[in-house]
C-alpha cells in the first residue's frame, strides 16, 4: 500500500469516527431539547407524571456528556487532528457541557413542578409559558445551526437572546409585584423565580453554542467581544 | 541526531509548553481569587471603587480564557499529547472555563456593590460575609489542590461543598424573612438573593475543578457519579 493511500485510508477512518461523534452530539441535544419542552410543559400544566420523568432521564444526558468526552479525548490521542478537525472536535467538547447544563435547568424545573403548587399560585407558572417557548426555541434553532454547522442561522440565535432576556426581566418584575401585594407568597414566588433565571440562562448557553459554531467554522474565538465585532466577522 | 535524542528533545520542549501553560493557568487562578475575594470584601464594606476596579479587571480573566484555550489547542495540534499528557491538557481546558465563570460571579458580585444600598439594607449585605469567605475558602484549597495535582485535596475540597450548601440555605431562609416582614425591602434584598446565589454557585465550580483534577490523577472521568464511588477511587 502507498504512502498515499494508508493517509487516505486513515482520513476516511477519521471521517468516520468524527461523524459518528458528531452524530452523538445531535443525538444528545435532541434529548435535552425533549427534557427542555417536556419539564416546561409539565411545570405549566403541574403534570407530576412528566416532570418525574423528567427527572429519571437526566442521568441519559450525563452519561452522553461523560461518553461523547471520552470519544473525543479517543479521537484526539488516535488520530491526532489538526486545524478544522481539531477544531470541530474542541467545539463538541464544548458545547456538550452547556448541553449538559441546559439538561440540568430541565431536571431543575421539574423539580419544581413537585413542589405542590395551589391553584392559587397557577398565575406565577403561567408566567413562565412565554419565556419557556423562547428559550425552547433558541435551544431548537442553534442544534439545527449545530447540525449544518450554518454560521448565519447561529447569529440569528445569538441575537436572539435580548428578547429572552426582556421577556425575563419583565416576569421578575411581575413576581416582585405579586411578592409585595401578598407577601405569605414569598416562598412559592421565589421557586418560579428560581425557574425563570435558569430559563434565562438557557439562552445564555445557546449563545456559548453559536460562539463555538463561529469559532469551528470561522476559525476565530468571539467569547468576550462584542456583538459589532461578531457581526463584522460574518460579513 | 539519533532517533532517541529527538524524541527526547521533542518530549522536553513539550515539557516547557506544557509548564507554560500550567504556570499561565495557575497565574489565572491567582487573578479570579483576588477578583473574588476583592468583589466580596467591596460588597461587604460598600467599597465602591474596589467595586469598580474589579469591575475594569474582569476582561483580563476573559482574555486570559482565550489565550491558554488557543495555548492548549496549538499544543494538541503541534505536539500530539496522549495518556497523561493529554489529560492534563483536556482537565485544562475545562478548568479554565470554571474559573471564568467565577470571574463572572466577582463581576456580577461588584455590580451588585454599585446598588447604592442605604445603611438599613447593610443587615443584608452582612449575611454574605460567612458564605463569601467559605466559597473563597474552597476556591483557594482548589487551586492549591490544583496546583500540585493532589487528589486527597481535591476531595477535601469537594466534601466541604456541603458546607457552603448549608449557609446558603441559611441565608435564603433568612432573606424571606426579611421580605416577609417588610416587603418594601423586596428589590433590594433580591439583589442580596442573587449574590448570594451566585456565590454559592462557586462551590459547584470549585467541585468541577476537583473532578478534573481526580480526572488528570486517576484517569477516570468522576462527573455524575456519587460521593462513595469518587471515595472509593481514592482509596
Amino acid at each position: 500500500m502507498s504512502n498515499n493511500n494508508i493517509s487516505r485510508h486513515i482520513s476516511g477512518q477519521f471521517n468516520i469516527e468524527l461523524e459518528a461523534i458528531r452524530t452523538h452530539v445531535l443525538a444528545m441535544g435532541g434529548l435535552v431539547e425533549r427534557q427542555l419542552t417536556d419539564a416546561l410543559h409539565a411545570i405549566h400544566y403541574q403534570d407530576l407524571d412528566l416532570a418525574k420523568q423528567v427527572i429519571k432521564e437526566d442521568h441519559k444526558v450525563n452519561s452522553m456528556e461523560v461518553s461523547i468526552d471520552e470519544a473525543c479525548t479517543r479521537i484526539i490521542a488516535k488520530r491526532q487532528p489538526t486545524a478544522g478537525d481539531l477544531r470541530l472536535v474542541m467545539a463538541i467538547i464544548k458545547t456538550i457541557t452547556d448541553l449538559e447544563r441546559i439538561g440540568d435547568v430541565a431536571d431543575s424545573i421539574a423539580r419544581t413542578t413537585l413542589e405542590n403548587f395551589t391553584n392559587q399560585q397557577q398565575p406565577f407558572l403561567v408566567s413562565l409559558e412565554a419565556l419557556g417557548r423562547k428559550a425552547a426555541r433558541m435551544l431548537h434553532d442553534v442544534l439545527d445551526a449545530f447540525a449544518r454547522m450554518d454560521v448565519e442561522a447561529a447569529m440569528k440565535v445569538y441575537r436572539s437572546d435580548d428578547d429572552l432576556d426582556r421577556e425575563y426581566e419583565a416576569i421578575v418584575r411581575q413576581l416582585m409585584t405579586y411578592m409585595m401585594e401578598d407577601p405569605r407568597s414569598i416562598p412559592n414566588v421565589m421557586k418560579v423565580m428560581w425557574a425563570a433565571r435558569a430559563i434565562e440562562r438557557v439562552g445564555d448557553r445557546c449563545q456559548n453554542i453559536c460562539e463555538y459554531i463561529i469559532y469551528f467554522v470561522k476559525g476565530k474565538d468571539v467569547r468576550h467581544t462584542n456583538r459589532e465585532e461578531m457581526e463584522k466577522l460574518l460579513k
